[in-house]
């Protein structure tokens, strides 16, 4: 028996199996931080629903763990290899299979660009909700397995909410379909919702039926600059006081617009401490600006009056950010999120963390749902690592996540737990809960080929 | 060893188990056709979480099914008691535990009436969005256990969209917290959502905090009469092609109409063979609802103009219906869903099927979301049963059925397929997709004591 990347190729065919250490070392990894390096076995690049069926079989013949990759753009390690597993990345499914205009829905392949899906509803007047700033550069599938978010999803809802039935193969090779083509439906139990963020650990994601909304034909865009970080979070709660819900509201601390004015020229940093970003939008969102504008003004901001021009262009760099460009510096990033009531309190709790472990800080927010990104950061210096700012720079990350978690909230909000986070989910999830998704794993994939490690 | 019920009664003490012969006939049943008429042992109404646990306990030990049950509004008889079963209702526990207005959330026992819940809600300028045409009377418990829809759902989403954790009695009578307190959480699989729509098969809901929404400060009403049900229909089409989103969308045949007429003395049957009700709500309310008017007209309907108060009654009318409040006559009635596209060729179909059959028909339908109610019947003569009429009466329903999945349907928009359409499942989903969902049945509830029978 030759190895599993020759029977692979054998049965693939040309092309589709790739083992060049080059392409290995690509594929090893997703953006997030890497904890235990490994290579794969061999990428296999898949083109079709039967290649994936032949390849799930090959490898649970053999017991070989396969990790389903999308762009590689996560940022938990949900598609980091395992040591000689086969990656098996769905990027060449990409077809737009159907638009129904009509039914307002889509059908895709998991190799989708969610940029490109997008485009392709605009021209029907709909878009597919979800968009994570990545949405340029990562897959429906990865959106689907990871639950994505996104900075419209305050208004709009996660990537979950947009999946109507999903394509599946499963851990012994076999093709699932789930859910439904109607916009309701409620036989059984829903799988879908199941398979929706499970990171590729229950079964392959082949393919989608999605919901499509409407494209808003009028957007309203603030920018609302601070002298102070927590009123701005403040502003927030103003906003939803008013019982205004916009389709964005992004907070951008001090750090973060320093950051931006460094990357790209401009003087936000010099214009406030802290920037909050609301985008309303529909039939009302002249409307919901104005009501907007006077909430955060009482509030203590410097509101953008006349043109929401520049506003929008900020919602631009926002949307292309992932606030962690800069490179010469070592840091830590995290994703939880906090009930809405506690941002501010949280903001604070931040802050005095930053301080007490000597590092600096900066976030940016999914305000509108309480999920935030902080970035604790130290500068390189000479590139020697200091060991000791080092260990501040995650203590303060460890005490950030329990913070969160004392008010309510979660270690992870959107991007998933992946292999980065599994560190922190005990202290979210007891035993007991632990245990039940074990047995759910158990229960689809008994071998335990899907990408193993991962998730739960 | 005595009775189940006696043991119940002295683990639960005084008042909670009831045995007399009229309480476990009204127990029996919930609103849908009895297909097996049986009666429980006894009724369990607990009043608390550890009343819960005692009850499933017990009944594990001894396998004893266990029936969960809400305010028996459901009309899929999932809330059918099985012989010799405790029928466990949930109605006491009816305590709005919190409202956290500036989280946007709301913690209850699974007992509150859905209506309670969102006066309770109306205080703080939010709502609890589903909000089936039963509001008034059914529970948060059976809205969640049945994924329930409603009117405003195609704007504001189903049930499941406002759930963001639940707290579950297991099948062992442990008790297990899932979801997040936050809007978005991605940690672990999503069982939350599973829980939600599995009717009492695989837990039973004791706690649930919900996401509450804007309550919208302005409302407008449409109502358009149409010549004719398919031209109606289109309407649902047209006012998507617009891309206006109405939060309610209600589609009433003339059948429908006529009914009205006779409960409530109004003439809206001379006025249309159907009518289309819309609404549009939040800031862009007024806007919104001068495009539905100009796009209804072109279609052919006559708009109501001006004011809207009679649109409203309508609405309110519609609210408080299920369109089946005439006893004197044999009737089936069903819950298909259809893509959007198919709303036309879908009454079409229907209208063919009455005719052929030789059946009346009406139909509401929550338009927006492709959900339709038909009803065929048959009026009762001297109160002698007509076989052959009866025939005909199932052979449509049945066609209707298939007719529906043809077109890319499900046999079940939002009342769950309970006991009444399990004849059905099979059309719809395949073995492989029923075996698994007995897997997962199997797991969550080895010895298969809660709610045997029933949605699966
Ligand atoms: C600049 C930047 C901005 C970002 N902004 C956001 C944001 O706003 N919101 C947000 O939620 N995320 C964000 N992310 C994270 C990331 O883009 C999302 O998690 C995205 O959904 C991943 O998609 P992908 O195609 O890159 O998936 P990958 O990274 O390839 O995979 C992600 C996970 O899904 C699994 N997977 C992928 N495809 C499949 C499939 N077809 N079937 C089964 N499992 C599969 C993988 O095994 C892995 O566990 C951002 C990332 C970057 C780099
Ligand atoms: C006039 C009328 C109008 C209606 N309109 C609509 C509508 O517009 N949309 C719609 O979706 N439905 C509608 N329904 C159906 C029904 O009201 C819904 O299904 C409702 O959600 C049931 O709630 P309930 O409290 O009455 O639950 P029940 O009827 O008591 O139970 C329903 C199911 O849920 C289970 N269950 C109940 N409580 C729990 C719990 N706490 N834990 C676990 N399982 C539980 C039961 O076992 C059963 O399977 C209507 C019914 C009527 C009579």
């Amino acid at each position: 028996m030759g190895s599993i990347a020759d029977e692979l190729t054998s049965i693939l065919g040309p092309g589709k199996v790739l083992r060049d250490e080059a392409t290995l070392a690509v594929y090893a990894v997703d953006q997030a931080p890497v904890v235990d390096y490994r290579l794969p076995a061999a990428v296999v690049l898949a083109e079709s629903i039967d290649d994936v069926q032949a390849t799930v079989k090959a490898c649970a013949a053999r017991n070989v763990p396969l990790v389903p990759r999308g762009a590689g753009t996560g940022v938990s390690g949900g598609a980091h290899a395992s040591d000689g597993c086969i990656v098996l990345g769905l990027e060449r499914m990409n077809r737009i299979l159907k638009i129904n205009a009509d039914d307002e829905t889509a059908v895709v392949e998991p190799g989708v660009i969610n940029a490109d899906l997008n485009d392709a509803a605009a021209a029907h007047g709909l878009m597919f909700a979800p968009d994570p700033a990545s949405f340029r550069i990562s897959t429906i599938g990865g959106n689907v397995a990871t639950n994505a978010g996104g900075l419209r999803c305050a208004k709009y809802g996660v990537t979950r909410d947009s999946v109507l039935a999903l394509d599946v193969v499963l851990a012994d090779g076999s093709l699932l379909h789930t859910g439904h083509q109607t916009f309701k439906g409620v036989a059984g139990y829903d799988l879908t919702g199941l398979f929706v963020g499970s990171e590729g650990t229950l079964g392959i994601v082949v393919g989608a039926t999605v919901r499509l909304k409407y494209l808003p034909r009028e957007v309203h865009t603030i920018a609302a600059f601070y002298p102070d970080f927590r009123q701005a979070a403040a502003g927030v709660l103003a906003v939803g006081k008013a019982r205004v819900q916009p389709a964005i509201m992004e907070l951008l601390d001090g750090g973060s617009l320093a950051q931006l004015d460094e990357l790209h020229g401009s003087d936000l940093a010099s214009r406030g401490a802290a920037l909050l970003l609301v985008q309303t939008d529909g039939f009302g969102a002249a409307a919901e600006a104005d009501v907007v504008r006077k909430v955060l003004a009482a509030g203590g901001a410097v509101v953008t009056t006349e043109t929401s021009a520049e506003a929008e262009q900020l919602v631009e760099l926002r949307r292309n950010s992932r606030g962690v460009e800069v490179d010469d510096e070592y840091r830590v990033g995290e994703d939880v999120a906090v009930p809405r009531s506690r941002l501010v309190d949280y903001v604070a709790a931040l802050e005095a963390l930053a301080e007490v472990h000597d590092v600096s800080l900066k976030v940016v927010a999914h305000a509108g749902d309480g999920n935030l990104h902080p970035t604790f950061w130290i500068d390189r210096v000479n590139d020697v690592v200091d060991a000791g700012a080092l260990r501040r720079l995650n203590t303060a990350l460890d005490a950030s996540i329990v913070a969160a978690l004392e008010m309510g909230g979660t270690i992870t909000g959107e991007h998933g737990v992946g292999q980065y986070k599994l560190r922190w989910l005990g202290l979210e999830q007891p035993e007991p809960l632990r245990q039940l998704q074990r047995r759910v794993k158990d229960l689809f994939d008994p071998s335990g080929i899907l990408n193993p490690g991962k998730a739960i």
